[in-house]
């Protein structure tokens, strides 16, 4: 029943940015001067739900994080009444204690032995894969941290043209510079091609560069792919390059016996970014980046702070963890994932993974009997992204060529804009390479059902029929 | 009674690390395989709260952020529970739009002009800070976004040595290196010398830096001081400097009409940093940078990944602020804050920052006056921080001197101990420069009436008595 009502419910009611602002039947955004009274506080709650987007319903398949875990939020309620911080033991004893639990046990499913293996909670897979450059150049280097790049020959580091654009803007931030980012070649599928990756390298030497890094995508964002793991290990290994994987969106398939497979190799690497907030479902924010080597993200990091980290504490300071940290508060991002595994166990995780890719391969199955719709590439999906083109009736006769391809751009844009004038689902599009605007479907909340795929489809047909 | 109960309640209930870890009272933080039961998740919760540390205790005066404001909490659960990210205003159109009228509204309060400033909220004071360096260096030179620290001559920046440790931190980070900080020299109530600054940048000059930026301190970590920003301005000026302030303490004080002169000349500011999460009793996280010049935030940050940051969008895609961020994904920090203005308006923060300074002062007139205490430096507070020592009976009749040193050394340490394993009270000590531990004590929760101030010296006289 519970179902049927949020499927009935609306996903958005969309308003354009003047409308909202110009206040909408008496929800003004306005700062007052003034308290107002706890009623209209109650009031504009609920217009802010009310014009908000529902990313819990079954039928949002916009991002990579949604779904609403009951469990989660009530973790996330508890988090916020406690109202503290990471970076001591002192305020924050259990929460520091929970995070130690849950790194040392994501670092053994990533396959790390017992004495292996360090990592933070951090505010995002963007922030996480910064950590992994920013350790990786201070192992070459660790003069970096009180030179700065002065220290250092001018440095290469690579990934794949399917990976995260968060590897290009860390390289920006961190003062390496975007072009300092060598970008490898990918197979049709959206995989880092090996061979590519290693010529990559070589011309990088030969240019007088310093290759030091190799950023692997586990789960790439757009096509869902896996880099061939264990090939960019033996890279990394003859070329003495520190191995991060991108697990970001991948991770989750860690949890599956069946799935997991997929990531061989990630026990290799150096580094792994990996978000629960993802393919977990765990609200938002819960990112963490783990290190293989035990005590490098606290040498980058340190810089011993004496208000904050005393020595003369009387207890155990190396439970004082701020000092790892490019941060100083921290918010406790753990406590909503420690209590969801409590509440599924780790097999529980397992089946919600499992089911969100077999929602991914019925939305497979169904395009390729249905000639209304094109898939973007033809392999069964390995993660949970489908992408595919609807071909609108004005289409089906075009030949191939630049022409379709121009009208064709158009298509996916002019059905997600009467989508969310609608209201009744959402999914995302993007461009990519030569490929002109394509949908992007992703699943990861488990709520969701085939009927609501098949209402995705159905839908697509019925607002794209005049096109 | 409320009050009452809360004031007999604990602070904290202090176990060391082993002993949560060997599991108290059947409290296990070990991950199960299987689900756990709901009314063992209910217990776990129980004992999460029950083995913590109540920040929004009365009592609790360790760190700069404390209390529990309803308001603020009922705003976290709301928006946890709407589970969105800051990226597009395709997910999160509210947000966005209060994102937008809340930078406006401190960029007004700071004393900008209506068609000066930008801004975004971001997770702390430590990145807000590590923002203000990183647009400052896109100022000098914008190649660097693309060729690194290599475009640029050695950088050299500012900052006091009361300063908040996340300067030098972030010039780690970026790849300035920390030695790229000059430590300003501050006088005895740990402000600035603007003289001290004036040589400084001098001396970096002569020895082939570029000087750049300057961070001038609004409200120091330790002592509660505020840089003479008018002065600074004037020689960033005549220096061409970015002029950064970092008021993410402080900037609560803007909100007061008794206290916000002592933030006279923020308005010349190239960039502020301000954490509603301190002063303002926002819950954590909660934090803003501010940027004067429209637009270089999104030119320093932006890459225009096509998988968010679509052109071809429904809607005015200048509402898509994500790139503006070194972020991806942003976890919403905007509403709770928002419905506290609704809640309380700018006249309520104004009095809660009042209060807040009262109690500061009142706790100086009982320490001036108990021959028990002594204050590390003779002037009012300008802030709510208030720095002293307690001297026990045995050093009452020693001469000052390295003997009398040593050992006051150890007294906070004892007596925080002591505290901790008591429950009782909760408050922070540190050395600092060529003084020996101290307590700190900071109020920024609005709930600590002056009874509590009592009951925190008595308590240090009375743990203290046999030292
Ligand atoms: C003056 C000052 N700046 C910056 C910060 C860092 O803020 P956050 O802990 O939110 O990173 C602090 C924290 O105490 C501070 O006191
Ligand atoms: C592969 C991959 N890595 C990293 C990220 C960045 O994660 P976040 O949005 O948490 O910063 C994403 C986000 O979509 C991603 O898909």
């Amino acid at each position: 029943l519970l179902k049927k009502i949020l499927c009935l419910s609306k996903v958005l009611d969309f308003h354009h940015p003047h409308q909202l602002k110009d206040g909408l039947e008496g929800f003004s955004l306005d700062l007052p001067e003034h308290a107002e009274t706890l009623e209209q506080i109650l009031v504009d709650c609920r217009d802010t739900l009310k014009y908000g987007v529902s990313t819990g319903h079954p039928r949002f398949f916009n991002q990579l994080s949604s779904g609403l875990d009951v469990i989660g939020v009530a973790g996330e309620w508890l988090t916020s009444t406690a109202n503290t911080n990471m970076f001591t033991y002192e305020v924050s004893p259990v929460f520091i204690l929970m995070e130690e639990v849950l790194l040392k046990k994501m670092q053994s499913i990533v396959g790390w032995s017992e004495d292996e293996g360090d990592g933070i909670f951090c505010p995002g897979g963007t922030i996480s894969n910064l950590y992994s450059i920013l350790v990786a150049r201070y192992r070459v280097c660790p003069e970096v941290k009180t030179k700065g790049m002065g220290a250092l020959p001018p440095l290469a580091l690579f990934t794949s043209e399917h990976s995260h654009y968060s590897v290009k803007k860390s390289a920006a931030v961190l003062g390496l510079g975007s072009e300092s980012v060598m970008v490898v070649t990918c197979d049709e599928r959206g995989k880092m091609i090996p061979a590519e990756l290693e010529s990559s390298i070589l011309a990088a030497k030969s240019k007088g560069l310093l290759p030091f890094y190799v950023n692997a995508t586990a789960g790439t964002t757009v096509y869902g792919a896996f880099d061939p793991l264990a090939a960019i290990a033996d890279i990394c290994h003859t070329h003495r390059l520190w191995m991060h994987v991108d697990a970001a969106w991948g991770g989750g398939l860690l949890m599956s016996d069946r799935h997991r497979r997929k990531l061989q190799g990630i026990e290799r690497a150096c580094s792994v970014t990996w978000n629960p907030h993802k393919m977990m479902c765990v609200p938002l924010q819960c990112s963490v980046i783990l290190v293989k080597k035990p005590g490098l993200l606290q040498e980058c990091n340190k810089l011993g702070a004496e208000y904050l980290f005393q020595t003369d504490k009387p207890y155990d300071v190396n439970y004082d963890t701020g000092d790892k940290s490019i941060q100083c508060g921290r918010h406790v991002d753990v406590f909503k994932l420690w209590l969801m595994w409590k509440a599924k166990g780790s097999d529980g995780f397992g089946s919600q993974v499992n089911k969100c890719l077999e929602n991914a391969e019925y939305l497979y199955d169904q395009l390729k009997r249905n000639s209304d719709f094109q898939l973007v590439f033809k392999h069964k999906p390995e993660h949970s992204n489908v992408c595919f083109w609807y071909i609108p009736p004005s289409l089906r006769a075009l030949q191939p060529g630049p022409d379709r391809d121009r009208r064709l751009h158009e298509v996916a844009p002019q059905i997600k804009g009467r989508m969310m004038e609608k209201g009744s689902v959402l999914i995302g599009y993007q461009p990519f390479g030569d490929k002109v605007n394509f949908f992007r479907c992703v699943f990861s909340n488990p709520a969701t059902q085939p009927e609501d795929i098949d209402f995705l489809l159905n839908e697509i047909i019925t607002l794209g029929a005049d096109l």
